[in-house]
């Protein structure tokens, strides 16, 4: 929802030049407003408004715009002009950020940003997306070994204005290896000359670099907490993840397994932002693959082209039949790679699910089957004609079940992603299952 | 994954009464992983071990502990025993988990609990589940007006251990009324003898205690927040909500989305914590619910009983078609239900994603129209007749597109949970379409 409640004194103030308005405007509301109120205006207007804070402002405001309106300024402004922005801005920040600007902009504004910023920058886009070297900062509050509790306040107060947090504080030695965590808290309310390296913890919950973002937001999530340290191979501190990151780490990947689900392909950015052709391929690639699985289906029937010819009333609850088991089978995958992703089952609770899914099967099988059966004896000839339908719900709901539930899990045990064994390929398999049990019981019973 | 590694270790000291050892193993590591060590002793062995550490560090490492683990304990021991530890615990969490525990459990404990600490369990446990009321704590860093920077750092200082954070501050007038937040990192840049009211934030993000937990979620990411405050209907400050339960927040939520989509009535409790006989109903219910709907399609093919009959090679990809418009529609579905949740749409932009999907619907009907073209050249009589199956494909397909993406919207504009025009009941529609169009499709062509 675009804000446009103040575009209009916005430009107003824009064609007057009005200074102390604009200036006013830019520091009285929390900066996510601010950025929220400025939504409507182009990149020129956007940045004449910027003009009015100062840098430090100017960047926080700048990151809660939305990444194309972001985008478009870097890319639109004079160049001289964004590069002290950029090196103003969060390091996890500007570096996702400088992923999306063309890269002939991204090359012309290096040479601009000051020799720190631009090495920062240069070793944090080496990490791989996904990792947790990709998502951390590298604005740290380090404490060397050996100080007092009041030294390292002082020391944090010092440089809390450029600091993500300041309230976890990593102790490290001279060579950066991560030696201990102390809280703010702790510092706080401990004896002014009691020593940081008696008051630290030593067993600290960290990640490396290269570990998956996702392990990275199960630990922050089970420990509680507000950020979590990133070390190399060497164990030496080269970064942190903090609690707002972690969010979005949480929602992205829950979009993720969502979009697997449903056999699309992840998409990177906004469902409106991802091109036409680009989304299409994500689609129509699963599509196909699902295709040639519905083949089977074709197959199946083919087989037992004899059976619907001689008894042609079983031919109308053919979808009905293979969508209760789809459906039931969907419900299973679901439930099992939820669980599995929130950690609530483990692969070894697999008979246990196993058990549960098909005790379910059953009793959904016999109250679908029923249902089935009392539609049935509209359409069939007879009472007994109509129990093949009874039966084939009540053997094929626990087919969907099972395999809905134990195909993620092996999914999981192959070190695969449990998302990719995905509804509709469950659907697919239980589709051809669907139609040999009918057709089967049909002979069984009615030829 | 139960970590036994410490579990002979753990019996034996136990067994030894080893004093110092077991306040060794309470002490050394992370609450966190404390409790892990500990998941497989029983109630009575892990209150053995409890003991060994003072109550704060007791309900610490209690509150890492699995919710049945906790109930088990809680239930177990002697009512006297528990009191002081719930007493203890976070506000929040306390609430939570006497929720689960037997309500004459709860009802001898209540009078061995603290007055204050009463009070305050009673006032949580009267928000209804979901709002912001029921996930905030009580214990919140306030402070009164007219401090000064140092001032307001020594209350802090004082009161630090017993608050759940203390990096935001929350300045409030005799009444309670909310008028201004201070982080703790303003406090330590700012002179001494500032003063508080001068340094404070007005525009203050809160939350009322009535609001959906989602909309709580959706500001602290929004506006990248450690805690928010929540508010009563006067403005007064009664609790804040910290960003690990945020995370928590999030994850249920996605967990909830993805149950909606696979057509399962949500769950309150894990995978296996859920009874048979109730998961049996929240997907049965649904279920129930898809069979009525799939009796269209019966009623359909049997309406174009004729058809198939004049026509029996028609029958052998009914499943096949359905399947793919039924695919196509779940994508679109959980497209556009992903990016509602996230934001990344909205209803205005209704127009947008209708075109876009009847763009991508063509695209992708051509593409599995062809491929399903060249499978029916093997077994329709005629590569005219086999066109049938084309064109049926490269007219369902977009439809598919269509349904899916708009049912959810909707819904979303009827003020529902657009994730209940879930995959499974667009699936359902979509097979009724498809039948239809098929069907229609040969009669023109091929009768």
């Amino acid at each position: 929802m675009t804000n446009t409640l103040y575009l209009p004194e916005l430009r107003e103030m824009l064609a007057e030049s009005n200074a102390a308005e604009l200036r006013e405007f830019c520091t009285a509301l929390h900066p996510a407003r601010t950025a929220e109120f400025m939504e409507g205006l182009d990149a020129e207007e956007t940045w004449a408004v910027l003009q009015h804070a100062e840098i430090p402002l100017r960047a926080e405001i700048f990151g809660f715009f939305e990444e194309e309106k972001q985008v478009a300024i870097v890319e639109t402004i004079a160049r001289e002009e964004i590069a002290p922005l950029i090196a103003e801005m969060a390091p996890d920040d500007r570096v996702d950020l400088l992923a999306e600007v063309a890269p002939n902009v991204v090359e012309q504004l290096m040479p601009l940003i000051p020799t720190v910023e631009r090495r920062d920058i240069l070793r944090l886009s080496s990490y791989p997306e996904g990792t947790a070297g990709a998502e951390m900062t590298t604005e740290i509050a380090r404490l060397g070994e050996g100080l007092s509790a009041q030294e390292a306040i002082d020391e944090v107060r010092r440089k809390a204005e450029e600091l993500e947090t300041i309230y976890y504080l990593y102790v490290v030695d001279e060579e950066d290896h991560l030696r201990g965590l102390v809280s703010f808290r702790q510092l706080l309310t401990a004896k002014p000359n009691a020593k940081v390296d008696e008051l630290m913890e030593r067993d600290i919950v960290s990640v490396n670099a290269t570990d998956d973002r996702e392990d990275v937001a199960d630990k922050v999530e089970r420990y509680d907490l507000l950020a979590i340290p990133v070390v190399d191979d060497e164990y030496r501190l080269v970064g942190i993840i903090t609690h707002d990151d972690i969010i979005d780490v949480v929602r992205e990947e829950a979009a993720e397994d969502a979009y697997r689900i449903a056999a699309v392909a992840p998409l990177d950015t906004g469902y409106l932002e991802t091109g036409l052709l680009l989304l299409t391929w994500k689609r129509g690639f699963w599509l196909a693959i699902l295709f040639v699985e519905g083949l089977l289906t074709a197959f199946a029937l083919e087989r037992y082209q004899n059976i619907t010819a001689a008894i042609p009333w079983l031919i109308i609850f053919i979808p009905l039949l293979i969508a209760a088991g789809g459906n039931t089978g969907n419900q299973s995958a679901t439930l099992v790679i939820t669980a599995l992703t929130s950690g609530s089952i483990k692969l070894t609770d697999w008979w246990r699910v196993m058990w549960r899914e098909l005790a379910m099967g059953f009793l959904l099988g016999a109250m679908m089957g029923t249902m089935g059966f009392l539609c049935a004896l509209l359409k069939a000839p007879d009472a007994f004609s109509a129990l093949a339908v009874f039966l084939t719900l009540f053997l094929l709901v626990p087919c969907g079940t099972l395999f809905g539930s134990i195909l993620p899990m092996v999914f999981r045990r192959l070190g695969l992603d449990p998302a990719l064994m995905s509804n509709p390929v469950v659907a697919s398999m239980i589709d051809v299952v669907g139609i040999v049990i009918y057709m089967n019981v049909a002979i069984w019973m009615l030829l």
